[in-house]
């Protein structure tokens, strides 16, 4: 790998670069509004909207990493830190032994009902309305063939991981 | 705000969820192969490749953090353990009062020049050679809108936060 790079091509430096302002920079806009605008942080809305969306706002916590893309340590601090303030309850899944259960609470469902109009509205100044339509149906397949990508290159580091620990959980794969 | 938001559309809302890949999950995979292949992360990796492309290898603070879109007290924290590093050097800038020159050294170029091909290898695979040539020309159109939008977004804060702190430098705006 490291003869011969395949260094990238202008045209590919040029999407490279931009592509990174839906990284760092507009995760920072979103999470300066919210926690101006509301009690969350945009690592809480990451989790309480992917909760509200499941039948009883209830998950795995493996589910969840999947959804947010987050480590597991991560996502496990930010869970103990969500239930302290009383936005989550964490429970043992008793009839396997598949790992945590993550439900909102209903304070988690008014705390991210207050913060919803305000994220939405900055998401589309931010992004949805600075693009076309057409722009946005093909962030839409590039970002999924991405994201297929990235499932299956994690899914090998999980594993790994998984079998460094001795564990055999793997927050974002299985299932 | 808070009356008739306008909710994201069906498509919309696929292209927001899909363009969430480029954000965490992306930076997660790409970090943890810098990692493991080389002596430096992502954001390490991210600050040196601004610098090597300077006249010089030195910017200004307020440059680098236009560059990377972080935000004035992260890039202050991570130059510092950049700098107990050896990875680069700060130095005031003696002929006018704009703040620091950040300038990479030897030792910051070998560690670049060295993990250069494990990090482009990974780009390539996870990016890059995922995605169509018209798929990359649209997504470095959109990245670049965002950006526009982020950046008018992000010295109106900065503005605000300067004058907060009664200083009047602002990181990523002025200049």
């Amino acid at each position: 790998m490291t003869t011969s790079p395949r260094w990238l091509t202008e045209p590919e430096q040029r999407a490279w670069r931009a592509l990174q302002q839906f990284g760092a920079p507009l995760a920072a806009a979103l999470n300066r509004q919210l926690l101006a605008e509301s009690a969350l942080s945009s690592a809480d809305y990451q989790v309480l909207v992917v909760l509200t969306e499941t039948e009883g706002g209830v998950l795995r916590a493996g589910e969840l990493g999947r959804e947010t893309g987050w480590e597991k340590s991560r996502l496990s601090h930010h869970l103990k830190r969500m239930e302290a303030r009383g936005l989550v309850r964490r429970d043992e899944c008793l009839t396997d032994g598949r790992g945590l259960l993550v439900r909102i609470t209903p304070a988690g469902r008014q705390a991210i009902a207050e913060a919803a109009p305000g994220h939405v509205a900055a998401v589309r100044d931010l992004v949805i309305d600075a693009l076309t339509p057409e722009q946005l149906r093909v962030l839409a397949e590039a970002g999924e063939a991405v994201g297929a990508r990235l499932t299956a290159v994690n899914c090998g580091a999980a594993d790994a991981e998984a079998a460094d620990e001795g564990n055999n959980v793997s927050t974002s794969c299985r299932e």
